[in-house]
């Protein structure tokens, strides 16, 4: 059975040697002193190995039930989600007063990492009442807010999204779910929508579902989309449970991972529900909710290819397979284990190298979510902005490509089930897929984020690297390794945007053609720009006279290896973009 | 439910348009003209379709079970297999005075296509059969030979390899499986062999396991492996079935994938064995049938790859969801189709591009093999051998991360195990694995096949290549779409096997770091020059007044795609091999 052991000092890492949280001028910021967050990440990542880690097969094997209208969770889930109740977990960035921890959102991130990567499946319970709590925090009513949030924060009830239906998904405008205003203010929604994520099961007293649909006489298409809340039982204003309001659960999907999360078919029939926010204003509320669950995607991403990777590391070093070519270095054994072969470090390298410049990229969009939400800082929003579609898109990708590379250092055992590596490639998958596919992660990004604000986001990102290029062109130890790589890289990057920028007036499918590659090129910018600055920073410790000098030079290794192997796709993305739209748009539907 | 439509319009223009293979100076070749090609590949087709094609979602949902000691194959699998050996669809290639078709490898390769892609688990029963029936045929006795190939043949009989073991895959020095020789000549065989495909079944009277054993006292590690025929019941010499052998299924594997295949632990416990071939002699027998499955394993690659693109295809057609950013193309509609969206484009042709690359390049392989075989040509066997770990390596590779693209294009649906696209996945997935896995294809390449016969074959290939150029420079509809790219790619490819020879002397490792880069840019180098030959031979169609243009503009345009999108895949994995071992070697075994 695979295992999990959070990587606290790497998550330590990124916190104070890189991001250097605890001198941030964010509110609560101050707080996180390196002896304080290394205590919680300690204790988050025992919850994580010994409670969560070994649920992650079990939910795989056993998946959720539905039978006589009830759904059932795997065996220990409800026990599990007691504990995470009961350990303060759920609720460690909700303020005090409503029951949290009043915690920056980049220190819920570093915790949620740890529950992630230990079992994707059952934290999406948690992770999706965090979406509907942010997204009443942001938009609902006072009453609204008095309402739920403590139960939300607290996962006492719990929370889904409702977006697709049968015939929608990323095109929302079509959208048939109806809800009918009621004299008393209320609205009856009738309508059906699917793949909703911890749609129903036993472990909470209530789900809140936050519902889009259509209020009849509306605008076409998006602009008449609204947003209500739907709880699974109907409560009074002090929140006692009342009648079985008109939702229920279909049908669980059966699908190729993430077995352990109720993926529902969930019918409303003249369900009741209340308005969040303005009417046809239903997306503004929805995209608080979507952008966070993109975020959390991107972290999912990263996360299976960490914990596959963890157990990728294990297994070569147990399993011996071949001699190295450069002489035995096991010679008492029958033969040497699997990580002195190069092509079995190159794939860990790949991994790890991932990983760990995912870490840094999420972390950091982390501290410009808190930059932007407690300081209302504008430019930290507009850049996060530009950057939620690359953590999503390019993480996943990546995420599953590597967790699947990780399967494969198994040979024939990575194809078993019993040995949990295909779990972690299935479970990966979906990350692609959901909360916007990752073709239309690019199409925001090409088509909507590098224009933004006329542009100012962008050039602010470029304007960024350039800065540290050069604030750091007299440090010969980063120069040739780092920042030549990374000025090279951050070129084809401005090169496709200017492409983009002549040849999509005359076509817009130029720019959309390359839409893909562009997200991937971008994603490798941030990730040599991330490594550029770890290792600045774990030179810096060396130099401060640090004494685990083996994990500081791992990390300035494990950078030089990022730069060097995986840098140099920008070049391949940046000649595909080049050739524009012509032989991508070239056949008719009718040749394919 | 996915379907499949052979593509017998596709599979001809490769054997006639492009490989011409009625010209060719090969035994057998001049019989096959279009007309009677044709009428086979419809016919295979029908079968796929109609019988293997609905098979493949049973397979995958009942998998195979062990019961009682019998290993019960899904619903349908039988009587189907019956179908398979009642049309003669087994027997192709074999020998006609042993109940074959004698037909040319080529044309097995091209039907076997049709019924991997409608199902591939299914088809490993049929697959596992042929490569006993080779290795029998090749390094067998006159008595094994009559005894044992017609049954093969006609999959009266089916066979397996037997090779892996718990504790070695790769490293098969490291076996543990005895073979004691009895007084009468037989062996003893006793021990435990894992990953066993079609192991077990109830589709077969007989089931003739080749398994590689040691006889004790025999040389150590790999020099000291024979190859025994172990049948499932023993059998008088005439075939008539007697009492039950030692051996024994000991329990079917849960698999990520391919559930319509049983995959067994086999448990030997003095089976009674016939020696193949020398004693200690085993591995040279079981490459011949290790060969012919890798190729056959580079099929299946690109058959699951085939199979999701036809049914991604279909959907982007069917689904209506946003529209073109050129203007409505479904105007009467509620919105356009996905086709006409860039980035599905961009994903749809990647996949058409690779498949039709792909196939090109295993069907030349195929009569490679064929010249090698009957013409008995050296250069033809040594080119061959050096391209088997890219059609084995690269095409499984593809395979999967095409597979998965095509899952991509149904977004959430494609997550549903109800829609066949996650089936896809998971299959094509095994085919990276097994016959050696793709990291030790990419060892055999690049650490033997290169050096071969002193460099001889590779020579050969770069030599090919600009003959190609220099023989068709003057063709302006191929110079700067198809020459000047094949041009750029061989030379980076050049360039790799140049930085290999001067610096893997120095340290084996600068070129083994590199050797899983290598391979996928000769894979890259190969299908370049199999699409400027198609590009080519579809012009030449075209001035030969083809009626059916739109097909050859459709093959042109495709081939377009491929050099402008793909081939500049070469640049970046030149940039990786350059940098050496250094950063992949860096970290010691316990920094990771």
């Amino acid at each position: 059975m695979p295992t999990y052991t959070a990587p606290v000092k790497d998550l330590q890492f990124v916190l104070h040697d890189l991001l250097k949280v605890s001198e941030q001028d964010i509110e609560g910021y101050s707080e996180l002193d390196p002896e304080f967050t290394g205590a919680v990440l300690e204790e988050a990542g025992k919850v994580s190995s010994e409670v969560l880690a070994p649920l992650n097969v079990v939910g795989d094997a056993e998946g959720c039930v539905l039978e006589n209208g009830v759904v059932r969770t795997p065996k220990g889930f409800k026990e599990a989600f007691e504990q995470m109740k009961e350990g303060g977990w759920t609720a460690l960035d909700a303020a005090e007063d409503i029951g949290g921890q009043n915690l920056p959102y980049v220190m819920y991130t570093a915790v949620n990492e740890t529950f992630v990567t230990a079992n994707m499946a059952f934290n999406m319970y948690q992770g999706l009442t965090h979406g509907a709590y942010s997204a009443i925090l942001e938009h609902g009513s006072d009453i609204q807010k008095a309402m739920y949030l403590p139960k939300l924060a607290t996962c006492e009830w719990t929370g889904t999204m409702n977006l697709t239906e049968p015939h929608c998904g990323t095109d929302l405008g079509l959208m048939r779910t109806k809800a009918v205003p009621q004299d008393d203010g209320t609205f009856k929604i009738s309508g059906q929508k699917i793949f909703i994520s911890a749609g129903d099961h036993d472990m909470a007293d209530n789900i809140i579902h936050l519902v889009l649909a259509k209020i009849p006489g509306g605008p076409e298409g998006i602009k008449g989309v609204s947003l209500f809340i739907v709880p699974k039982i109907l409560h009074d204003e002090n929140g006692a449970l009342g009648a079985a309001n008109g939702v229920s659960c279909g049908k669980i999907e059966e699908k190729m991972g993430i077995h352990g999360n109720s993926t529902c078919v969930m019918n409303y029939d003249e369900a009741e529900g209340y308005l969040i926010g303005e009417e046809h204003k239903g997306m503004r509320a929805m995209f608080v909710m979507m952008n966070e669950a993109r975020m959390g995607v991107g972290l999912q991403g990263y996360a299976q290819a960490e914990a596959a990777y963890q157990n990728a590391v294990i297994y070569a070093n147990d399993r011996l397979q071949g001699r190295a070519v450069t002489g035995d270095e096991n010679p008492d054994g029958p033969a040497d284990p699997l990580i002195v072969h190069p092509d079995i470090r190159r794939n860990l390298m790949d991994q790890k190298s991932f990983v760990e410049g995912a870490r840094a990229l999420t972390f950091w969009g982390s501290s410009l979510i808190d930059r932007a939400n407690k300081n209302n800082d504008e430019d930290a929003d507009g850049l996060i902005s530009l950057l939620t579609p690359v953590i999503k898109g390019f993480q996943t990708d990546k995420g599953f490509e590597f967790a699947v590379a990780a399967q494969q250092v198994y040979g024939g055992h990575g194809y078993i089930e019993e040995w949990g590596m295909s779990q972690f490639a299935r479970d990966a998958r979906i990350a692609m897929i959901y909360e916007g596919a990752n073709g239309v992660q690019a199409l925001d990004l090409v088509g909507r984020k590098l224009a933004q604000d006329g542009g100012k986001h962008v050039m602010a990102f470029f304007e960024m690297i350039k800065s540290f290029i050069k604030d750091n062109e007299g440090n010969d130890a980063l120069k040739a390794d780092f920042l030549d790589p990374l000025k090279s890289a951050s070129k084809d990057l401005q090169a496709a945007g200017m492409y983009f920028m002549q040849n999509g007036m005359k076509n817009p499918n130029n720019a959309l053609a390359g839409s893909y590659d562009f997200m991937h090129m971008m994603g490798h910018v941030c990730f040599g720009l991330m490594w550029a600055r770890m290792a600045k920073a774990a030179m810096e410790a060396l130099e401060n006279g640090a004494t685990d000098t083996a994990f500081y030079e791992t990390k300035i290794a494990t950078g030089k290896y990022y730069m060097a192997r995986q840098l140099p796709a920008t070049k391949m993305h940046l000649a595909r973009i080049n050739t524009g739209a012509e032989t991508v748009m070239a056949l008719k539907a009718a040749n394919f």
